[in-house]
């Protein structure tokens, strides 16, 4: 078994043709949206449909709800999606020696802070702006806090030629004026939230006309323009299924380079916001564990300051602050939960997928939650080791892979990691250089919140 | 001949095991560098020898000098370039339809930006660092401007256990914090020149405290550092033959990926500052030109503020302001020229690679000087339709890869055109914002020097 390479790259005719689905492999059907009108009455099915269809296109719809196991990517999308793709699979030799693990522990991780995003978001962003796009409509609207979603976006919009109109929290746009010429660059419009463009941003602003905005606010806007607009659709990049369906595309490469290393994990390790690259890695081996070809862990690692799957409730809740989503069974902090100020913004998020959160409910995935402070220190190890700076989301799996590692040694296992490195940490110099001058603190759950936007 | 394919990548199998060395191939032998004594006594061979050999390591020395023209790459080498090697070669099929191209007329490009420091920078910092370490080196000190060449040294220094020591441009230091925190998270050292640790820096100071350093400053303060220590060693990025050599690994694996797609460039592009990454593409070239394997002409881009190919002399002159370098035949703008301030800070410089010069000079590379804002609209074209947001120094090759293509469908001519995209523009979002925002001019050489530390 094994090899002694290094890098496991695929030939670009590897890309997956497919999307693995995994809502039809669950042990339990997934449990559909609620809404309720303004009186309270509970709506029915089409009710919700028809709310989802002013914002979504069918296509992205039905994969939503798609009970079909695999969904074929188009092939103008895998396209586009070889401008970066097949990410490369890596052996952390260098880090393995510095941490003295013996021949039987191995750590590998996925890489996909090759994209022109520096993240896995554009793994979702080019799809829904190609099914968009199909469906006619000319413009997006979405909402972002300090902007990587809302470039991976810009960047979809800019290939297949569609407008993209961001709502960014407003101390964000502020303070983190790179990431809004970034979108802007790429042809995005970028609007500070709240603003006076939406009934939305104008009732805040009427409020408290010095309103620094908020994510939530941000998502109602954006609802808001697409509502409005017949040719203006909303997008979101996480939490959705179809959102996980997309970043699929992760682990089904990651098997095949797997299989070029000789080794099979015997644990999947990504980080959790709102689920969307932990699905992307663990969803194809959960089905490949179905297969009976392997028998690996399933493990989310999530920040101590929102640990929504290690310490949220499993129930029904509005995926927004403001109430403009449906509510979804998920686990969750309470939708009025503001974390703690970290600096892994994309993992602030109060809830968590549905289809993740019913992984972990079924027991088919473990989460673990780990400190800030940790997690940098793991980073700047791998960064000396590997060359690759981390993105402070990617940081989190990267400590549970060290503490994976360091557990089989301790007990004198052989033990396979393989470890999503979801995205480079060159937009992240403000936490490293606050993580380096010891100002980083830890944040426990119970301590409630302490809002940073920084770190949005 | 061609395929419809847009991305041509290799197998890490497939990483060229030898560098290509271009001087034994050129019409006539390189000049040797020439160096003299404080009275003007033009120092020997052997006296330069001994000056350089306190500098670099000894293996750097003969690579310097070699007239052989493959010299192996260690396999530790290929191990650690294997974290972001082969790089993929991309064809700009949406570039070519927005450019409204004939099917005759082709772009490819080789992109760099994959690397951990985002730039080919790596591609010299690794075997120097590994030399280095060979040789019991334990510490590097080195200059940055903007820390473009002082990151991927400090990537370099951790991925082999070397303390590097980079003197920084004192304007940067305070204006770019985010380089510099991107260094000391490697585990660089990072100090602000002119400093107090050297005589260079404290004799500056002394004549003027609030000296806000220069390039020629900084180089001066790391050689002394590297002179005084037998344990410390200097490095350079650019320029110097052994850093061209270890560049040709772009353009071999190029080659490679050029005979994946059955084309043959009819150009070959990319752009000079010291001439680091047209050499790394072009000299494969040149070398499969002398095969009779490709008629390719080999095109170097600069800035119209900094032309030193197109409008440089071709004579001995210092490779830095304050003469701690020995002296080298190329084309120069002089020594004491200090460019306008053009955000292209790569490209800012006053002489050229002699083997890159000599080419030049022979006939064998042509060269063209372009306009800054030409360069960034042609950036921001690239960015909306391939998706990469490209450094502001690489978005020179992009124009002239597109002039060519434009060229090419004027006189109804097919054309395959090569370029080097040699790397991303996450660092460089200051320059886009002042693009987009209007505030972007142009310079003629003749309007002589603005100096703007920003851009370095």
């Amino acid at each position: 078994m094994g090899s002694d390479k290094t890098r496991f790259g695929l030939d670009e005719t590897r890309i997956p043709e497919a999307w693995y689905n995994v809502a039809p492999d669950l042990k339990n059907p997934p449990a559909p949206p609620k809404a309720f009108a303004p009186d309270g009455t509970e709506l029915g099915p089409d009710q919700i449909g028809e709310r989802l269809a002013s914002l979504f296109p069918m296509e992205i719809l039905k994969q939503e709800m798609s009970a079909e196991r695999w969904i074929d990517i188009p092939g103008a999308v895998i396209d586009v999606y070889k401008t970066y793709r097949p990410s490369p699979l890596l052996r952390a030799r260098q880090l393995e020696k510095d941490l003295g693990l013996p021949e039987g522990v191995k750590i590998f991780y996925k890489y996909e802070g090759v994209s022109p995003a520096g993240s896995h978001k554009p793994n979702t962003a080019i799809p829904q702006a190609y099914y968009n796009k199909a469906e006619g409509i000319t413009k997006i609207a979405t909402e972002t806090g300090a902007g990587q979603w809302g470039s991976a976006m810009s960047i979809a919009g800019a290939l297949y030629g569609i407008d993209v109109e961001v709502f960014m929290v407003g101390v964000s746009y502020d303070q983190k004026p790179y990431r809004r010429i970034l979108m802007e660059t790429y042809g995005g419009t970028v609007h500070k939230s709240p603003s006076n463009l939406t009934e939305s941003g104008r009732h805040v602003l009427a409020m408290d006309p010095d309103s620094t905005g908020s994510l939530g606010i941000a998502i109602s806007e954006a609802c808001e323009v697409a509502i409005k607009d017949p040719g203006t659709h909303y997008a979101l990049g996480s939490v959705l299924n179809h959102v996980c369906l997309h970043q699929t595309i992760i682990g089904l490469e990651a098997i095949e380079q797997m299989a070029l290393a000789n080794e099979e994990p015997d644990v999947v390790v990504a980080c959790v916001g709102g689920g969307s690259n932990f699905a992307g890695i663990a969803f194809p081996y959960y089905h490949r564990k179905l297969e009976g070809k392997s028998k690996a862990r399933l493990l989310a690692v999530e920040p101590k300051a929102c640990p929504t799957l290690t310490a949220g409730e499993y129930r029904y809740d509005l995926g927004d602050e403001a109430g403009m989503t449906p509510q979804m069974l998920m686990y969750t902090l309470g939708h009025d939960f503001v974390p703690a100020g970290i600096h892994a913004g994309g993992l602030r998020y109060h809830g968590d997928s549905p289809l993740v959160s019913q992984l972990v409910h079924e027991g088919e995935a473990e989460a673990v939650a780990v400190d800030q402070t940790a997690c940098f220190a793991a980073a700047v190890q791998f960064a000396r080791a590997e060359g690759i700076l981390p993105a402070p989301e990617s940081s989190h799996a990267i400590l549970a892979a060290i503490n994976e590692a360091k557990d089989a040694q301790a007990k004198g296992e052989d033990r396979t990691i393989l470890f999503n490195l979801s995205g480079h940490g060159h937009f992240d110099l403000a936490a490293y250089a606050a993580y380096n001058a010891g100002e980083l603190k830890d944040f426990d759950f119970a301590a409630g919140a302490t809002l940073c936007d920084d770190a949005l």
